[in-house]
C-alpha cells in the first residue's frame, strides 16, 4: 500500500537534490543539442512518474490540488517562470451509484474494479467505483436493449429492425465513437438509463493476457470517462471565456447535460445482464466477445436498474505553465503540454506523457540557469481537467487568444505519450517537416545505426512525400483542441506506443501496471523526451525555419478531392458549375502550395537566415491563422478553423475541411457552394500571408528571362 | 423418435405412386426444356430426402447397403437403366473410444452430441461418438500443446517459439486445412494424440444462434470425417484400379495411415482442456473464441488421455448409377452426381444433393417413358463411400477408365447441393457457358421478372468475361476428384447456399435440422434441380455446343501471370531465359484461346450445326484432355491432369497448374523449366484436338483478302 508519506518522499527525491547514487550528468560549456539530450535521466523520469502518478488526483480533488502545487515548485526548481492559472470549472463529483438486476432475480453488480494481490495500487483507499462523469443523477429501471457500440447508425438500425427503445435501458459497448454520443443517441430514442460496458472483444484475451498476469483489461476493469457532448471544449459554462472565479456563466439548465444515468461497468457484470437477454439475435457485426450469441432485447423477464448520484458544482482546479524565456521579451512561443489530472493514479493516462514535460523542462531549465537563452519561448504546460472536458487548456487559450494569435508557434500535446517504443505523431501539414528533422537528429532507440527517422518512416510513409513518416491528423481529443480550434496554432501531437495492454481509465492505471507493462526502465519516456528536446531545439534555435505552409498544399489538394469524390457518390455535384468550382478551388490549393515550395527553394537562404528571424517565424505562424473564421463551423461556432475539427456524428475521428465535409456528409448541395466560398476566403488570408511574409525577406535576386 | 417402420413408409411414398393429394403435373405430349422444368415436385423432392436422410446410413453399415438397393428400385421406376457397382473397399469402422483429463483431476469427457428435446433426430438410437475415420487404434497420455489449426506453417511457428511436441498430446481447431493434414503434421511433429475440435470462432454464438434454437453449432456438436492423407483418392488399398471383390490390393503396412490416435470434439468439450492450460499465450491470430486467453502449452500439471479403437476392414459398398439413354447406342454422355453415404443422417451432407440426382432422373424418366431420347446418354449416380476418401466415384472412374476418356462430356458434382436460395458454382473453364445458359433460361427464384443468370451475375461476375457469373476452380474434396485427375474429364459443382447454420458432419444433420434452417418448402432443392435439368437440357439438345475450349487460353494465362508474378517474388526467374519462356508459354496460351474463338465466331453455324453433333461434342471433349500427362505430377503420379489438382499442403484450396505450381511453391528453379516444357507439350496436344475437331466442320468459306 502506496503511504501517503511514501509518496511524500518520492516527492522530496523527485524534486530536491539527486541523492549520489544517481549521478546525474551536468551541463557543460558547451550547450547544444547533444549536450541537452545527454542530460535526460530516466531515474528523474521515473521520479517524474511517482509524482504524478502516486495517487489517485481526479481534477477538483484535493489530491490534484496539492499535485498542481508541487508541479509548480518542481518547474520553479528547474529555473522556470512558473504561472499557476488558477480556474473553477464546472466539474462533476461521483458520490454514489448502483446497478442490479430486478428480475428475474435480485442481483446487485460490481461497479469496482477487483482488488488484487499482485497490484498494490489496486488497493488503494481512495479508489472507488467506475462512473462517467456529468451523468444525469437519478434512478431508473426496466426492460433493456443492447445498441452495440450505441454510435447514430446502432440507434438507426434498431430503429430499421423495429426495436423501441423508448423506456428501455440501454446497454452499449465501448468503441466505435466518442463515449458522449452513446448517451445523446440513447437519450434521442428514448432510453431512460444507459450502462456502457468494456466488452472482451476489444481487449482482454483478444488481445492477450489480462491484468494481472497481462497487460490488457480483466472481467472487472471499468473504462471511466467524460460524458460532455457539447459543441464547445472546455469548462461547460463558460464557452468561449475563461473559467475564471469570477467570470459570467451560463445557466445550467440551458446547457445540455445529459438528462438520463450513466453507469461504465466490467464485462464480468456486463455478462450478468447480456447473458440473459432473450431477444431476437444481433446482427453479426454486433456480436462481441463474450461466449453467447448476444441479443437486442433482454424481453420481459429481465430487468435492470441504474441508480446515479453525482454532484456538478464549480472547483477550484489549475494549470502550471512554465517558461524558459526567450532572448527577446515579446518573442513568439512554442507550447510542449499534458494535463495532470487522472480519473486514478493516471500512470498511463497522462503521467507517461507529464513526465516527459517535466523532463524536458528540466533540461532546458538546466541551460537556462547557465544562461543560455532560447530564439523564442519553450513554454511547458500540465492542464487540469483535462478528462472532464478538455478544460484546463481550454480556459487558458480563452484567456489569452489575441496574445496566442499574435505569438504562439505551435503546441505540442503529450497526452499518455511515453506508452512504448514505437513513435508516431498527428499534426498539422506545417509541422511535419520538423517533425521528421528532430527524429533525423537522434538516433533510433534499439538501432543506433539507423536514425529515429529511419525506423519511424519504415513502418509507415507520408502520403504525399515519402522522405516523411507518416503522420495522422488531428480532430479533438485532447489539449491541442483550443490551439488549433480557436486560434489556427499547428499542433502536432507526439506519442510512443506499442505495450502488450491498456489499463486506459481504469483502477489498474498504476505505476505497477505501467512498470510491469510498458517497462520498469523508462526507455519509453526516454524515447519521447529525447524527441520533444530535439523538437525544441528546432525551434529555440531556427524559429524561422520550423513551419512549412506548402505543406497544406497538397494536404488540402487531397482532403478536397476525396469530398469531391464523396460528394459525387452522392449525386450532391449534378450541377456543372459546383463541379468546376470544386475542381478550381483544388486547384488553387495545389497552386499555393506550388507557389510556395518556390518561394522556399529560390529564396531558400534569404528564408533561413537568422535575420528577423523571429519575424519570420512569427510571419510563418500566419498561414495557419489563416484558416480561422470568426464565424465558425455550422451549428459548432465555437470551432473557427475551418481545416480540422472533431468528427460532428461520433467526435471519435477528424474531420477534415470540416464545414465543407459536413455539407457533404449531410447532403447539403446549397451549403457545398458557401463552403467552398470560405475556402476562396481561405486562400486570400494565404495569399495575404505569403505576401506578408515575403516581405520580409530581402528583395529576390533578378535572374534573366 | 423416428422408427423404422415410419421410414419405411415415407421410402414406400416416395418410390410407388403418389397420392391424390399431391396432384403432380403430368408430362403432356410437347416435351421441351419448359415442359421438364414443370414436372420438378418439391413435394417428390422432400420424399426423395426422407428416403436419403430417414436414418444414419454411414458407408459399409447395413443402413447403407438397404438404402442402395432402394435408390437403385427408385430409377428403374423412374424409367432409367440402373447399374449398381458393387465394390469392396477398405473401411474404417468405429469401436469405442474415450478422452478424458488425467490431471489435476479426473475427468471423462463427452464424445457424442447431447440429445435434444426438440431434435427428435438427435435422439435415434444408431448415433454413435465422433469419430476420424482411419484413425490409429491406441492409447496416448501426457501434456497438451495448441497448434492452432494444425496447418504446415502452425507447426512451424511452434518450432520457431521452441514448442516441442514430442510426446505430446497435440490439440487443434478445425478450419484452415483437410483434417487429414492436421495429425500428419503432429506426427511429424513427434505428437503422440491428436484432439480436433470445433471452434466457436468458426461457427457458434459468433455465426448466429446454435442448434436447436438456430443453426449452428453447439457446444456438443461434433465434426467427424475421414482423415486419410494419400497421394491418391479412393480406396486406400487400390489406388489406380477398381476396387472389385478379387482386386489385388496393397499391403495395408505399406500405406501411410494415420500412426496416433485422433479424435475430434465439441467446444464444451475442448474448453476443458483449453481452459486449464498454463503455457505461454499464443500469438493473437491463433485465439479462438473461448472466453480466455489461449496457451500455446499446458504446462505439466495438466495431462490428457486418449484412446481410439477403430476397425480398418473390407467392406461392401454401392454406386448406383442410372442412365437415360441417347438415341444413338455409343452416344457420349455426361454424369450427374451425388455420394449417397453419410456420416449420420445426412440431411445436408450429401442429401440436399441426392434429392436433387433423383428428381432430375424422374423428370427425364418420365420423358424417356413416353419415347424421348436424348442426343447423349443422361447418367444420374449416386456414389457410395465419398466421406470415407472419395471412394465409390473413384473406383468407378478407375473401372472404365478408357471408356471415360471416349465418351465422357462432362461430370457435373451436386454433393450438399441444396443448401439454400444463394446459387453458385465451381467449373472447369469449357463449362462456365453452359452453365450461363442454363441459368439464363430460367427465372430467378425470388424475382421472376430477371433470370437466374441475372441474379448470379449480381451477386459476382467472371474475372475474364463479365457476361458470365463467377465460378471457383475445382480441386479436390468432393466426387468430382477421378473425373477431373484421371480422365480429363471438365468438371463442374452446383450448389446453392446462404443458409444460417452448418450441422456439418453431426448428429444433428437431420431432416429436423435442415427443415427448420434450409427450410420446410424445398424451394432450394427445386432451385437446384431446375439448374441440373436445365443444363442436362443443353447437353441432351444440343452437346455440340456445350464445351467451350477457347475458354482455356484466358484461363491458362491468368493462372501463368500469376504464378510468374510469384516465382519473381520469390527469385526463381533470375534467369533471363527462363522468364522468356514462361511469358511464351503465357502467349502461346492466349494465342490457343484466340485462335479458338475466332474459329468459332468464324464459322458458328458449322460448330452449332446438328450435323455430327455427337462427334463434335467428343471432339471438344478432347480439349479437356489434352490437359492429363500419363506421368502424373510430381510425388502425386495418380493425379494426371496439368490444369487442377487439390493443395498438395493442405488439400484445402485447388492448385491451378499444380505441378509447376509446386516448382513455384518448392522454390525449385530448375522444376520451372521442366513443367513450362510439359506445358508446351499440353499445347501440342491442345492444337492437335483443334485440327481434329475442325476436321467435323464443313470447310470454312473462302473469304476476300
Amino acid at each position: 500500500m502506496r503511504s501517503v508519506l511514501l509518496t511524500l518522499c518520492l516527492v522530496l527525491s523527485a524534486a530536491a537534490t539527486m541523492t549520489a547514487q544517481e549521478r546525474p550528468p551536468q551541463l557543460g560549456d558547451q550547450i547544444d543539442r547533444e549536450a541537452l539530450l545527454d542530460l535526460i535521466s530516466r531515474d528523474r523520469l521515473r521520479a517524474h512518474h511517482d509524482l504524478a502518478a502516486g495517487v489517485p488526483h481526479p481534477a477538483g480533488s484535493p489530491a490534484d490540488q496539492k499535485l498542481s502545487a508541487q508541479f509548480a515548485g518542481l518547474f520553479r526548481d528547474f529555473g522556470a517562470e512558473v504561472e499557476v492559472h488558477e480556474i473553477w470549472p464546472c466539474l462533476a463529483f461521483p458520490k454514489k451509484a448502483s446497478l442490479s438486476l430486478t428480475s428475474p432475480l435480485k442481483l446487485e453488480l460490481d461497479l469496482q474494479e477487483k482488488a488484487l494481490s499482485e497490484d498494490p495500487d489496486s488497493r488503494h483507499p481512495e479508489l472507488g467505483i467506475g462512473w462517467n462523469a456529468y451523468s444525469a443523477s437519478g434512478a431508473a429501471e426496466g426492460q433493456v436493449v443492447y445498441a452495440n457500440q450505441g454510435r447514430k447508425e446502432d440507434f438507426e438500425e434498431l430503429r430499421k429492425l423495429g426495436v423501441d427503445c423508448r423506456g428501455k435501458i440501454v446497454i452499449a459497448r465501448y468503441g466505435g465513437n466518442y463515449r458522449g454520443f452513446k448517451w445523446k443517441f440513447a437519450e434521442e430514442a428514448g432510453a431512460i438509463g444507459l450502462v456502457i460496458y468494456t466488452d472482451p472483444a476489444d481487449t482482454g484475451w483478444r488481445r492477450g493476457l489480462s491484468w494481472p498476469e497481462g497487460g490488457w483489461a480483466n472481467g472487472t476493469s471499468i473504462q471511466r470517462g467524460s460524458i460532455l457532448t457539447l459543441p464547445y471544449a472546455g469548462d461547460p459554462l463558460t464557452p468561449g471565456t475563461c473559467a475564471s472565479r469570477d467570470a459570467r456563466r451560463l445557466d445550467t439548465e440551458t446547457v445540455d447535460f445529459p438528462r438520463i444515468p450513466v453507469q461504465p461497468i466490467g464485462w464480468t457484470a456486463a455478462q450478468e445482464i447480456l447473458g440473459r437477454m432473450r431477444g431476437e439475435q444481433v446482427p453479426n457485426a454486433w456480436q462481441g466477445g463474450l461466449p453467447f450469441r448476444y441479443r437486442l432485447t433482454g424481453g420481459s423477464e429481465l430487468e435492470v436498474r441504474v441508480e446515479v448520484q453525482q454532484e456538478r458544482r464549480l472547483a477550484k482546479t489549475f494549470n502550471i505553465v512554465a517558461t524558459i524565456p526567450a532572448r527577446e521579451k515579446k518573442a513568439p512561443y512554442v507550447v510542449f503540454g499534458s494535463h495532470h489530472d487522472a480519473w486514478t493514479f493516471g500512470a498511463g493516462d497522462p503521467a507517461a506523457g507529464v513526465m516527459t514535460v517535466l523532463e524536458a523542462a528540466r533540461v532546458f531549465g538546466a541551460a537556462a540557469k547557465r544562461g543560455w537563452r532560447p530564439e523564442v519561448g519553450l513554454v511547458f504546460a500540465l492542464w487540469g481537467a483535462e478528462e472532464h472536458g478538455i478544460i484546463g487548456s481550454t480556459e487558458w487559450v480563452e484567456s489569452r487568444e489575441a496574445e496566442l494569435k499574435e505569438r504562439c508557434l505551435a503546441y505540442v500535446n503529450l497526452d499518455m505519450a511515453a506508452m512504448g517504443m514505437n513513435l508516431r505523431a498527428s499534426s498539422s501539414p506545417s509541422l511535419k517537416d520538423v517533425l521528421a528533422r528532430a527524429a533525423a537528429a537522434l538516433p533510433a532507440p534499439r538501432d543506433p545505426k539507423r536514425t529515429l527517422l529511419q525506423t519511424w518512416r519504415a513502418r509507415s510513409q507520408d502520403k504525399d512525400d515519402a522522405s516523411l513518416p507518416r503522420t495522422g491528423v488531428l480532430g479533438g481529443g485532447s489539449d491541442h483542441v483550443a490551439f488549433l480550434a480557436r486560434c489556427g496554432v499547428a499542433c502536432a501531437a507526439i506519442s510512443a506506443g506499442g505495450s502488450r495492454g491498456s489499463s486506459y481509465h481504469s483502477n489498474y492505471d498504476g505505476l505497477s501496471w505501467y512498470r510491469q507493462i510498458v517497462g520498469d526502465d523508462y526507455r519509453s519516456g526516454e524515447l519521447v523526451t529525447r524527441m520533444v528536446v530535439s523538437l525544441a531545439w528546432e525551434f529555440a534555435t531556427r524559429p524561422q525555419g520550423v513551419l512549412r505552409p506548402e505543406r497544406q498544399g497538397a494536404a488540402t489538394g487531397r482532403h478536397l478531392a476525396a469530398l469531391r469524390q464523396k460528394a459525387r457518390d452522392r449525386e450532391l455535384l449534378v450541377d456543372a458549375d459546383l463541379l468546376g468550382r470544386f475542381r478550381r478551388v483544388e486547384a488553387q490549393f495545389a497552386r499555393f502550395g506550388e507557389e510556395m515550395r518556390r518561394l522556399r527553394e529560390s529564396r531558400m537562404e534569404a528564408s533561413e537566415s537568422e535575420e528577423n528571424a523571429a519575424a519570420k517565424a512569427r510571419a510563418l505562424a500566419q498561414f495557419d491563422r489563416a484558416w480561422l473564421d470568426e464565424s465558425g463551423l455550422p451549428t459548432r461556432p465555437w470551432y473557427r478553423n475551418l481545416y480540422a475539427a472533431p468528427d460532428e456524428d461520433s467526435g471519435y475521428a477528424a474531420w477534415m475541411l470540416p464545414a465543407l465535409r459536413r455539407a457533404v456528409e449531410k447532403g447539403r448541395a446549397a451549403d457545398l457552394a458557401v463552403e467552398l466560398n470560405r475556402l476562396e476566403q481561405t486562400l486570400e488570408r494565404l495569399t495575404e500571408a505569403r505576401k506578408a511574409y515575403e516581405k520580409l525577406l530581402p528583395p529576390a535576386p533578378k535572374t534573366s528571362n
